[in-house]
């Protein structure tokens, strides 16, 4: 893990009560290959900010990225209270709202709620046939949106949570799945159902703020 | 299907020479049924615009729905050229650039690349746990904006669609598969293969105006 090798290089070379935290989009592996590997007087808060897009570079910066977004905290139980008060007032400071758990079961949600959509948006993309691609409109380009992220940044982020991404995408297959045999048996009740339970959910999460 | 009903209510209080259309989003039900039951002297040129949102109502008017977006149409073979040319001029006068093809076509393309990636998103926002809906950000809501669409509306599109939608979910569960096999077996070079294909396909996506 690339961001693993960083921190310890950093860490070695950082003054004694220096706080290091990162923007990895996994932790457990991270956490877990840092633990016991840092000079003692240097203090790592890990951190996952739920903010970006699919561009990446300079010329893709945006000054409100953090503003009104959550920030995902998973220090580790030894950190003291004061680091991870540091950590959280850097974050607020840049406009973001800070949710703190464990690395495990922040991989275990953000398996659902980020890895898996990217998944789900990338063999959207991948099954388009070339020739078909005048006939999309807006509907297409937003489902597939997160698709052009850059793939070396995901492989890496795919097989760091391998176990709970399998498991959401199974979970993700089998409504899928009843979809399918709604619309073969053209069962209106089910599909109504399913529908509703897909719009429910959508005006849930666009009407927090 | 109750658009059917509605042209044909229309088409018997229409003056001769007039020319129908409609915004349906299936066309091969439509033109079938309508076949032989419309006056002699009352035209109907079939259209679907690919434009629109997810809301609904005069709220949500936009004056620039139309502009620069598709307009498909598939005019039955036994429809004056006249006809046609007027109704891809009124699609045209609202700043549309219009595709002509057969009922048949259409659905199978529109199949993939409209009522497939609203099946996608609808079962996407469905996955989601209740309680981690504070821990999504711009990306799951962009890939399940369409989950928001009205389920009566789309209830009738995926029924009256049946055959190519189920195909076209097919070719796409089959898609995720590779990517959960990839992801399984830590398979880096097939997964990066993947997450590029589908990058290649949302780049070309948005690099057409």
């Amino acid at each position: 893990n690339h961001i693993v090798q960083f921190i310890q290089t950093v860490a070695q070379n950082s003054r004694p009560g220096t706080i290091i935290t990162d923007v990895g989009s996994t932790k457990q592996q991270i956490c877990e290959q840092l633990k016991g590997t840092l000079p003692a007087e240097v203090t790592f808060v890990a951190s996952h900010p739920l903010a970006g897009s699919e561009k990446s570079g300079y010329e893709f910066s945006d000054q409100n990225l953090f503003q009104d977004r959550p920030c995902v905290i998973t220090p580790d139980e030894s950190v003291p209270a004061e680091a991870v008060s540091r950590i959280r007032q850097f974050w607020e400071a840049l406009g973001m709202h800070v949710l703190q758990t464990t690395p495990e079961k922040h991989d275990l949600i953000l398996a659902e709620t980020s890895h898996l959509p990217h998944v789900v948006a990338s063999a959207l993309a991948a099954t388009l046939a070339t020739e078909n691609t005048r006939y999309t409109s807006t509907g297409f380009r937003d489902t597939t949106r997160i698709a052009g992220g850059d793939p070396a940044l995901w492989i890496d982020i795919l097989l760091s949570n391998r176990d709970a991404i399998v498991t959401s995408l199974d979970k993700y297959s089998q409504s899928l799945q009843q979809f399918r045999e709604a619309i073969l048996t053209q069962d209106e009740k089910r599909l109504r159902q399913l529908l509703e339970d897909g719009k429910k959910k959508h005006d849930t999460l666009n009407s927090t703020p």
